[in-house]
C-alpha cells in the first residue's frame, strides 16, 4: 500500500539513512498523524527523488526514520521560469503554489510600474512552493527567488533565455505559440492594470522577448500564469511526451 | 475616459433606456464609489453588450442610471462546458470564478464516487460567476447548474457533445488536443483522489469521451480545470483567431 503521508525532508535519500525530523515535522508525523514504529511514509528532498521511509522511534519532539527503497527517480521540470508582479498576499500564495504544480524550475517575484507590494516574505512563498511539492507528488521544489525590480533583471538578462510575455494590452490578438523553439524560457505575467508604456516599449524592443495574447477576455494574474504555463507545457514542455 | 465602475444589471439595456439598480447596487454605486448625478459606469446584462450609463439620480436606496450608448456588442463564449465535482468550499469558489474568465459557456458541478461535497449554494456560485465576468470584463455571465449525480447527467448526454475526460490516471501519458474536432465540446474534472474505477470503465466505454493528460504531476482539480480550459481555447476555442 502507498503511504498516504508525503513528507519533504532537506536531508540526504539513501538506502540505509537515518532521517532526523526537525520539530514541526515529527510533530505531524507523531502527533497529528500518530504514526508508530513501523509505520511508512514518503520522503523527497528535491534531488534524489522519492523514497519510502519507515518509523523507527516515535516522539513529538524529535523520532526518527530509516530509508528503506527509492519509488521514483527525481524528476527535473522543463527549464521554465516563471516572472510574475506580486498581487494580494492569497493570490500570490496562489501563483506559486500553482506554479509548482505546473512544472516551473524557479519563480522570481517582479517588481513593475505598476506593481503594488514593495516587499515580500520569500520564506514563506517558499514554503508555499515546498507544500504545493509534497501535494503535487512533485519530487522538485522550484525555488523563489527575491522580489527584485523587473528593470533591473532584463538589464543583466542572458538573451539565450528567451521570454514568453503575456501582455494584456494584446486581448483580443492571437499570437500561438506554435512553431516556438524549445530550450530555456521564462513566463512573464503583469500585475492587474498591466505593463507601463515606458516598459511596454522596452519588453517589445528585446530581441528575446515573444509576446503572447490570452484570449478575448481579461485574466486575474493568478488565471493568466497558470494559463500560460499550460500552454507552454502542452508545446514545449514535459506535457508533450516527447 | 473609460468608467471605472462595471456592473452587471439584469435589465434591458438599448440607448435611452433607464435603469433601476437594486438596494445592493445602489449601495455600492452611490455609498461605496459615491457616483453623483453625471457620473457614468458600464453596465452589461449578459445579453446586450456592454454600455455606458450614466447616474441621473443618486440615492443609497435606489437611484436612477440612463443608457447612453454600446461600447461592445455582447461576446458569447464558444459552445464549452466545464463539469467538476465541488471540492473545498474556496476552491469551488475558485472553479466558479476562473471558468467564467476562461470563457466557459456552462458550469455545471457534478457527484461522482469520490466526491465530498453532497449540497451546493447553486445561488452563491451563480453570484461568483457574475461577479467573474464584472471583473474579467466579459459580456456574457455562464449559467451555473444544480449539483447532479454525474451518472444520471451521462445516461441523458447528447452524444454530439463530446468529453474531454482530464483522467488522473492517465499522468505520465500524454494525450494531445491537436487534431480534435471543433464543435460542441464539455470538460471533465474529477474531485481529489480522481474517479473511480466503475466511473473509469463507464468513462473509457463511452463513445463521446475523449481522455486527455494533464502532464506529469498530479494537478489540484482547480489548477486541472484552468489548464484544460486553456488548452481547448488555444486549440479549438475562441483564443484561436479562427
Amino acid at each position: 500500500m502507498t503511504p498516504k503521508v508525503r513528507l519533504h525532508l532537506d536531508q540526504p535519500l539513501a538506502p540505509g539513512q537515518l532521517l532526523a525530523p526537525d520539530r514541526d515535522q515529527a510533530n505531524y508525523l507523531f502527533a497529528v498523524m500518530r504514526l508508530a514504529p513501523g509505520d511508512r511514509i514518503l520522503a523527497f528532498n528535491g534531488r534524489d527523488g522519492e523514497w519510502v521511509a519507515e518509523v523507527t522511534q516515535a516522539s513529538k519532539r524529535g523520532g526518527a526514520l530509516i530509508v528503506v527503497e527509492q519509488t521514483r527517480p527525481v524528476q527535473l521540470p522543463p527549464d521554465l521560469w516563471l516572472l510574475f508582479a506580486p498581487i494580494k498576499k492569497a493570490r500570490t500564495d496562489f501563483i506559486v503554489e500553482k506554479a509548482t504544480e505546473m512544472g516551473a524550475a524557479r519563480i522570481l517575484p517582479v517588481q513593475t510600474d505598476f506593481t503594488n507590494s514593495e516587499r515580500l516574505r520569500q520564506d514563506r512563498l517558499q514554503a508555499h512552493a515546498l507544500e504545493a511539492a509534497e501535494q503535487c507528488g512533485g519530487t522538485y521544489v522550484p525555488e523563489v527567488a527575491d522580489l527584485q525590480p523587473l528593470s533591473k533583471l532584463l538589464a543583466s538578462w542572458d538573451p539565450s533565455r528567451r521570454i514568453l510575455w503575456c501582455d494584456e494590452a494584446r486581448v483580443g490578438s492571437v499570437h500561438s505559440l506554435k512553431g516556438l523553439e524549445r530550450g530555456p524560457w521564462a513566463i512573464l505575467i503583469g500585475p492587474e492594470g498591466g505593463f507601463s508604456p515606458a516598459e511596454q516599449a522596452k519588453l517589445a524592443a528585446l530581441p528575446f522577448v515573444t509576446p503572447v495574447s490570452l484570449g478575448p477576455r481579461i485574466l486575474r494574474a493568478d488565471t493568466a500564469a497558470v494559463a500560460a504555463l499550460s500552454l507552454w507545457q502542452a508545446e514545449l514542455g514535459d506535457w508533450t511526451g516527447a
